[in-house]
């Protein structure tokens, strides 16, 4: 018999019926925002983390993955990003991503929830690395949505939405409907691109449909791809949405001569051309 | 299919193989000590509390259960019970009920954890109710052996150790130790009374023993007696060693005089001759 | 960092917030009933197991402490227990604990679920010791609540409602209702008494308030007392109804000569004199 | 609050710290073999599965991706396997995707464990799909390792170890050391392919790297893919090795073509040329 070990765990649905336990080692901080419980906690094997309403955002060891796969590929599909909005995002590493690119003057961040910011500011520069000091970079906490709404057509080449997922919150929903992606059209230049990360296309299929169908009902090319997140038990979906250039056009020799172009080489823990191009290839996972 | 709450629970062991799950609110402070790991929580149905190393300690719903069986029995076994040791019970409770007596003119804790008492102090005064205030106490940090080894003997006529599990951590194993209560024994005055928390004698019936047989070799008069502690999920033994009353040979009489002589009537929550008769009645439980 | 033992868990609710989780070291047998899901499993602590809708019932390791308590103290406050009735308690320990009083000529056990009496009958030998098989023991697979209403009156000295709990589920919630303990108060003898397991009075007091005042509707004397059942990890509680003798006036002595009259005498793991005195002056526990 | 689903569940690490919890909705079987705990059960969400030592092998809702994952690239890669050895595997789903090419005209499956195997048969039929009875199928109960240690040199053209993970049981660590890959690439044919499943290069990077030098110290062309499989929790390695052909060289039209003349198209789930590029083209994913 082994005595499990005793403390605190986040418990979080990977699914409808499992959950996954990962055992904390340290609370940093625990803030009740005025939008949701934001917690920074240090995991066992995962490092810093960020936790949301209980949902893990993010982990000090994986979240290279999430991040550089929701980033980089609707940045390296657009010709020349120079003006990029991130919505959500609040850790700073969407941020970090975006600011690698050498084209961009500027990366603004909007985000809800000003506390969350704050928290991951001060306790996880070990994810932001500094993003939210970039001279690039510009802050602003307020709805995206209504930010969206008050921008200017063609303000943006391209629009990261990292919000939490359409199903495990409210906080977020309004964000996933056609007519926000339709806002995000418009404030969108002319060959602009976005990006969503949208759940699980294999637990909870019947919301990333709605999702996706959403993004097909505005944008004139759309593709999808996901990959596994260790912290977060399973793969995590992404939908691009392009007025330009096709993400799955791009060969790998394409995304590796604009990796170099941007200054981007040697700063990617994961992204290639061939992982590029191996996304693109790869059919998101459905029940059958 | 239910979705699992997702978010921080404490995970903590039962028995030696089953463990209980608590899910948590909010993490008020999470704190690394010299000696352990001290967390103050909100629990969803047991309100604030604190664990250490993973175990809760107090909870402000049932934390009267644990605090009134472990304190009253032994002060009302002394017949005037003037000066009192406390040894642990950084919550500070333990304290508050041994302040309730009105016997009480000194009431010394020594706890060897500054930092949970600081915690303590500042988070949960639902729990010490002011406690550390009173006049009557005085606080000592240092190690509780070496408070008492330094004691003169016959300097308190209730010690009341209220210490971590036995068996769970070993910052408190040598409180349980025959030597030690020789210690105890010495620094108590004539008719002087102890009492200890002893952890499961049905779980951990050889741990539970060892202590049972330690305070036999050293005290004439030897109770034990026990109480469910609903967020501990066992029943909690306590063990009483008396130089000179027998809790045992109370009368429910003899204890109500006491409640009114002492000024406790209104102050208690579960106290009472009945409930005194009947944890001296009840055989504590032990795997068959 | 401790790699959790892989397997089966039996997870099940203390509270209305808590769980507690039990590895299983085999699964006897595994059947979905007409009634409910019934699962005969091996613990690893507490040996074999009977477990109801994800409720575990009884356990090799303390069912003892649970049929005792339940049985002894009604069985006892009758002078002369001969006719006998067990609705529910399909494990065959609540019949095996009443056939232990030598006054008893006829023990009638009334179960709804045939096939779970089935199971445990052929896997739970280590419980039911036999009971079934005992001439004086007779077995009817019925509703309860149909054999009682077609039962004459006065037909038993001794009724024992060993069911599950008001508040896990549907199938027992009729057997707590006033109407129904109208119908056992018929079937009772003259000075006959009754006894139902209650569930928590902590946890779910709003429940075992219903149910006891349900029996103070019908029955002249009402005792509740409680005792922790390790498996259960919490104070499971009784609530006796009494037409004759008043279970709280039986000095420990006028207990002792009944275990000795009734042949009880070394066939008892926990009862006693004391336990019953114990028992009866011990406050159920109540969220203050 | 919610109170949790009372039950069974099935709890399993997923890396060292981490661990899901399944609901269990009907035991069917339950088994302690020779060799290991076996256990057929109904899952809430994933259907019918088989869990051996607490570890999930195969569930009936995504079986699909991990043994289209293991089996068909490296048949693919084969120009035309005829014979073809099956090691481990016992849901007899391996065997069935290898049965799938008809090419095959011997598929030799070889399980130490005949009770597993026999359960697998009975209870999940809804997995193996008859193929234990496809006439081209032998199934031989022994030690794999003993097996190819007794064939013939060059005797299979593709075989496929389908093992418990290296790290999760002892029963299968010898199939991974450098020196059973050596009877493995005598007993291939001339231009013989292997494949075996390789745990998470992810959690358990050291295990990983141990196994793919150890392939690389045997064959000449080796080739490593990843795919994230639901009821695990994590994306699942596999490892290539090749004497002939090289997987990654196959265009996607290579293989559709492939899945032409080999009766595939239609009977595939989840395979396909472009899944076969992308599995090629993505890098396993490693703790940075």
């Amino acid at each position: 018999m082994t005595e499990p070990k005793p403390g605190l765990y986040v418990e979080e649905p990977v699914s409808k019926s499992t959950r996954m336990a990962t055992p904390v080692k340290r609370i940093i901080a625990f803030v009740r925002t005025k939008y949701q419980e934001a917690v920074v906690a240090e995991f066992e094997e995962f490092g810093l983390s960020l936790i949301l309403d209980g949902y893990t955002q993010s982990t000090e060891l994986d979240e290279f993955i999430y991040h550089e796969a929701l980033v980089h590929p609707a940045m390296i599909t657009h010709e020349r990003p120079e003006r990029v909005l991130v919505v959500g995002g609040g850790e700073g590493a969407t941020l970090r991503e975006v600011l690698k690119h050498n084209t961009v003057r500027e990366a603004v961040m909007v985000d809800i929830d000003g506390e969350v910011v704050e928290l991951c500011k001060r306790h996880l520069a070990v994810i932001h690395q500094g993003s939210f000091s970039d001279p690039r970079a510009r802050l602003v906490i307020m709805d995206g949505k209504d930010y969206i709404e008050k921008s200017e057509s063609g303000a943006f080449d391209v629009i990261v939405l990292d919000l939490t997922d359409p199903y495990s919150s409210e906080v977020a929903r309004e964000l996933y409907t056609a007519e926000f992606y339709r806002s995000v059209y418009r404030v969108l230049s002319e060959r602009g691109v976005v990006v969503t990360q949208a759940g699980s296309s294999f637990f909870y299929g019947d919301v990333y449909d709605w999702v996706l169908n959403n993004v097909k009902l505005v944008f004139p090319i759309v593709r999808e791809y996901s990959i596994w997140v260790p912290s977060f038990g399973y793969a995590c979906n992404f939908i691009v949405g392009s007025k330009g250039r096709d993400p799955a056009a791009l060969s790998i020799e394409d995304v590796e001569k604009a990796i170099d172009s941007r200054g981007l080489r040697g700063k990617l823990k994961l992204y290639s051309g061939r992982v590029h191009a191996a996304l693109m290839l790869m059919p998101v996972l459905r029940k059958p």
